[in-house]
């Protein structure tokens, strides 16, 4: 059995590989790309300790999966051995349509198009690669498998995906306070008409596990310092392109010159699976001796972790407040205005503690009755929770 | 230097005793006796890892206090030697007036009487034995000391001792949801006139820890099996009164017959230093024999494990329910329906979130603002958590 | 199913009950006895966390075997369900005939009778009342069983009470260096002729395991003022037969007096599933007044943690030494030589690293070839580590 | 005092720096750097966590160095604040001069300068932008400061990088077993003629240190896997010389051409300060699809984690085994036995647990003797352990 193999992993101690199909996954060129990207993009210039890849976060989820489906298969629910190698398969293998950096440059480099996409597209090669053998995984992926609590675990408000994160994230970055309880919300797991559920007595780990959500967001990814490096970055996507500046990769520039457009479906894929993490960065590198002022000043910044200011505020900025921000600037460095706000913008960002519209965690009592989280007796996720709250940023040179 | 000592805590590593004022204070017997009384009284039943003990806690919240004082000092705030070891004497001596088994048997034992009134007491006599070097510990626990913020570090919304009892019942329960981010409110603490607030970066940390409060206390100091021991325990002292049952411990027996009615305060808090939860639970064991059914019944049912059964409400118990359980237990046990409401009996617990009337947690702005914690933007913390939840139990045979 | 029930363990988590007998026992009452029974007697004096009890011991014993038992099947070894159930409950059982203070007491109160040959006896009882229910238990538990590695799992040199013993202890004390690889340990548990074994890949996780019980045995077990308190404690009870003092609690005089000598077995079992550490704590606290000078002095000593002083040396103290000492507190306190041996008194203590006598860890290597650890290439456990060591005390009045 | 930081740290917390001068190194573009060279090369094929930078290695080490000094002026040991500050600079700049995949490549792109040199001559560049304040740390650093025990604690058997490198790379692997008790061992550390020695009390954690040092070793360090992909990029940077390959990033060219040894130093010190991991994987990415079966093979297995099989022999490789395995490969492969040697290879790696020779742990005694920790009684780290132990092994396509 060569496809045996224990890994260790500081967040659950070892991780367990027993099946063929899952060794083959794991082995794959696709998915060993994913070593070279960045869970958490350039969160660690602010957590130095956040330099996991998205390859180990994705082990770690299904490594969740793999005590999920043992949990709920103790509790009788019927679970066949096809459909839990599936649903390991498609946690293992959700992540895959990530590109360089993630979040941070999923919108820029690529328009239109979003990771899920991508990520079913390369499930679907590999599917045909492995003559099918992913076809159940697909279908869980794309909630199109009757057994709908298996898409849940994969994609929803109590995924394992979003369980490993908030842990793996709150491990790497030393913000103990992101821990949650994963070990106990597996345990209360249930499922009532096929729907993925939580046990009354889960409750309170529940609110923990939002609140946790909640100030990883705040403390952590919306970091105003992180925030404003991913920032640079998108802007120095942006000069590049205006300046059809060539970088050393050529991935990227495929990328960079829109080639995309042009070529089909699989030129596109193939230089997919070619680009991560280590294309843009060397390219940034190359770029700090760029003769534009411009390019050089955001690629230095980066690389020498020497920012932009950023503030937050409750409220827009000002228009007048950041054009007078753009001329000063303007004025010091000798660009130009249009110049200038590569180096001078605002914006917003927002995130909300739980949505009852599309979110809905479901608790069922042990009486049979189903409540929303947030319509429990003296519930702490309650409707002065339920807006979106935004918040402003403006980033200048210091 | 023989009173310099680190001892070793499994919560914070290592515990640095190196004044000789601290450590006489913890060799002294009133002290000591804190090793004989369980931090969590029978929360142990439920969580066979909450064996810890009033000593172990209290030594903790002083290494708190001790991390608390360096913070402030390196921020610039001035704290005086003298002051420090006030503080530090202050919170070790906090709960040295807690009877057996703390807050179960707190008002039963002894009526009219708190344990901080009683810790009061014994801070006194100990710095009448030390010559007035206790004087400013008991200034800073009474809050009579002009710097406010000293008695705020030991009794306040944010003081070390909860904050230790937060993380040491977590980590010896193991429910690691209740563990708080200690280290970062510590770095987050600040004073503005005289009194303890927190930076605005600190806002999450402490919506956490509010939130890591309210679910032990649910989870853990209330649930429902842990509630039912302990008052079990009680209507084991209630029952052995009525009988005028002898206990083999002659300090158990003076607060039995509540012979410190008659004798003065000196006999009183010799008897107090004296007893300990070894008297109960001995004496429990004892009765396990004692040839009054209702009296045997309980106690059994504590040494066994072997208890009531317990249900949570939402609303009160309805009194014809509990009559209808009374009877049935009356005539299967052939026990008066009086007897009977030793081990039938309903009651409500409560608890709250958060408590606009006393509480107040104030946050300290950049711009020098101070806002309560409930009233920052977006506040986790709102009017819909201000009001208290109660729930109400019944309690039976099983 | 209401004997499924998980129960929160700090060490690893969740521990699950998910079978009748295996609940039966855990409710029983010989078993519940162990919650007062301290796993570390009177470490707790040294530190202040290990105060954690027999029966949380004995269940992260059982937690080890479910584990080892899910790991070999996983391994394709044969371990039927029955065998499964009968080995954990061998654990759960292994250390129901410890009296109160376990070891510092064992042949003390009872001579020329082990913990183990109580534990059998009780396991027979119980067998006997669940009407043979525990047979196979019994077997394993005596090495009876023609499977021998189930009896290696309960006791041999990689046991699970021994892994369970050197995590606990090592968590409750914060002794973070006694911590071992428990989980890589059971990864590399293999079986070569009904022998339990370890994988040539755990060669390093044994020696490390052998490093932290040489490190547990020295600075912890045999910490020099644990070993003076456990030293007490027995003068204690040597005392109170010599004045035939009366214990307030009834089990313990019956000890004491050594009436399990004149009544038969029925009545020493019932006397010994009735004394637990509330028995003797109790009585010494009594005992602190006792007229007896020698015997208040060795009570007050444990209830105020007031200990002799100790000393260790290698070599064994001079008779000439020990004897000044004695004449001099003899004078001191104006009692005779011999009453002052229980306060003046050398011994000594001893521990070895490996012991090829009798201990027999062994390598499989993926050649088929089978060596003992201390027989592998460049062994960390070699010959010169085979020695017994001595270490000599004196302990006297500071 | 803009230069006051926390960060967070998943190791030990919370790093705090509060000094200009820490602050200035810590923003250097040097510093800086370090980020983006990986602690432990590639390793991270083998434990996915091991993606630490060696920029929060030293941070780590920087903590560690505080703490220290912290324990060694409560001892009464006198260290100035500017020794103290050049102590911590000199610490968070050791490693300054490790190029791309650190010890994997350092003996390969630049041949006979050390990273150690680097770091050095880097130093004295920050000394002089910094007008002599590195003046001190640089003395320490080189050994030249008259209190030896400052450099001790910069580089000896037990300095901070050292034990940040086991915690840190213990941590990040998962392999808890490689855990040490950092903390007792700085609790332990005094001062006897201005060397470092530990505490007789600290006996059992040095041992435990070296053991857990002698595991990380063999488990990880040379783990089979991870020597053989370092060998590998060892390969790939000898063929791509041979080929006169030429690399996407200028500096990789620069070391690849060996054109240092025309430039002066500051153009070889300006092309270092610019290379890193970055440069050195995108180059590999760059050559999976050179023309070269050879390089882009390797390149391959490097990026697809395909590696080369390996085996570990304890006697060297018979010559005519690898001849024949070189053999079968150039016939299958279709080229030269000579080019058959960059897939096919044998060598040798070592490890010593600790060497009489140049290591020396001082144990102080209470009675002021000095022993090395190999000379205590009954020791565990004894002559059987002072051989250097080889072990052999060979790759080649699997």
């Amino acid at each position: 059995m060569s496809y045996r193999k224990i890994i260790n992993d500081p967040v659950y101690g070892f991780i367990t590989i027993d099946n063929e199909l899952i060794y083959k996954i794991i082995s794959h060129t696709y998915y060993q790309r994913l070593r070279r990207i960045h869970q958490m993009a350039l969160a660690e210039l602010v957590y130095p300790g956040a330099v996991h890849s998205r390859l180990h976060h994705s082990m770690g989820a299904y490594h969740l999966m793999c005590n999920a489906i043992a949990e709920l298969r103790n509790k009788g629910f019927a679970i066949s051995e096809e459909e839990s190698i599936a649903a390991k398969a498609a946690i293992l293998l959700h992540d895959i349509g990530h590109g360089p950096y993630s979040h941070a440059l999923e919108h820029i480099l690529m328009e239109n198009v979003t990771h899920e996409d991508i990520s079913l597209l390369l499930m679907q090669r590999m599917n045909d690669e492995m003559d099918g053998q992913l076809k159940m995984a697909i279908d869980i992926f794309t909630d199109e498998y009757p057994k709908k609590f298996l898409h849940q675990l994969v994609s929803g408000q109590l995924d394992v995906d979003r369980m490993d994160y908030l842990m793996r994230d709150s491990f790497f970055t030393g913000v103990n306070e992101g821990v949650i309880g994963y070990d106990r919300i597996l345990k209360m797991m249930t499922i009532s008409n096929d729907e993925l559920m939580i046990e009354e007595k889960g409750i309170y780990s529940i609110e923990k596990f939002l609140v946790a959500r909640r100030l990883m967001y705040w403390q952590v990814y919306l970091h105003k310092t992180v925030l404003c490096a991913e920032k640079m970055l998108v802007n120095i996507i942006r000069r590049a392109r205006e300046l059809k500046a060539k970088a050393p990769s050529g991935s990227l520039n495929f990328f960079l010159n829109y080639e995309f457009k042009e070529h089909g479906l699989d030129k596109f894929l193939s230089e997919f699976c070619n680009i991560d993490d280590y294309d843009v960065l060397s390219t940034i590198k190359h770029w700090v001796k760029h003769p534009d002022k411009i390019l050089s000043m955001l690629c230095k910044g980066i690389i020498n972790r020497d920012l932009l200011k950023v503030k937050y505020f409750s409220r827009p900025i000002p228009e007048a407040f950041l054009d007078k921000k753009l001329e000063e600037v303007g004025l010091q460095l000798n660009i130009s205005k249009n110049n200038a706000s590569y180096l001078v913008f605002s914006g917003e960002t927002e995130n909300r503690t739980y949505n009852t519209q599309d979110e809905h965690i479901h608790i069922l009592f042990k009486d049979g009755s189903i409540k929303d989280i947030s319509q429990v007796d003296n519930a702490l996720i309650n409707q002065t929770l339920f807006g979106t709250v935004k918040k402003f940023y403006i980033c200048y040179p210091g």
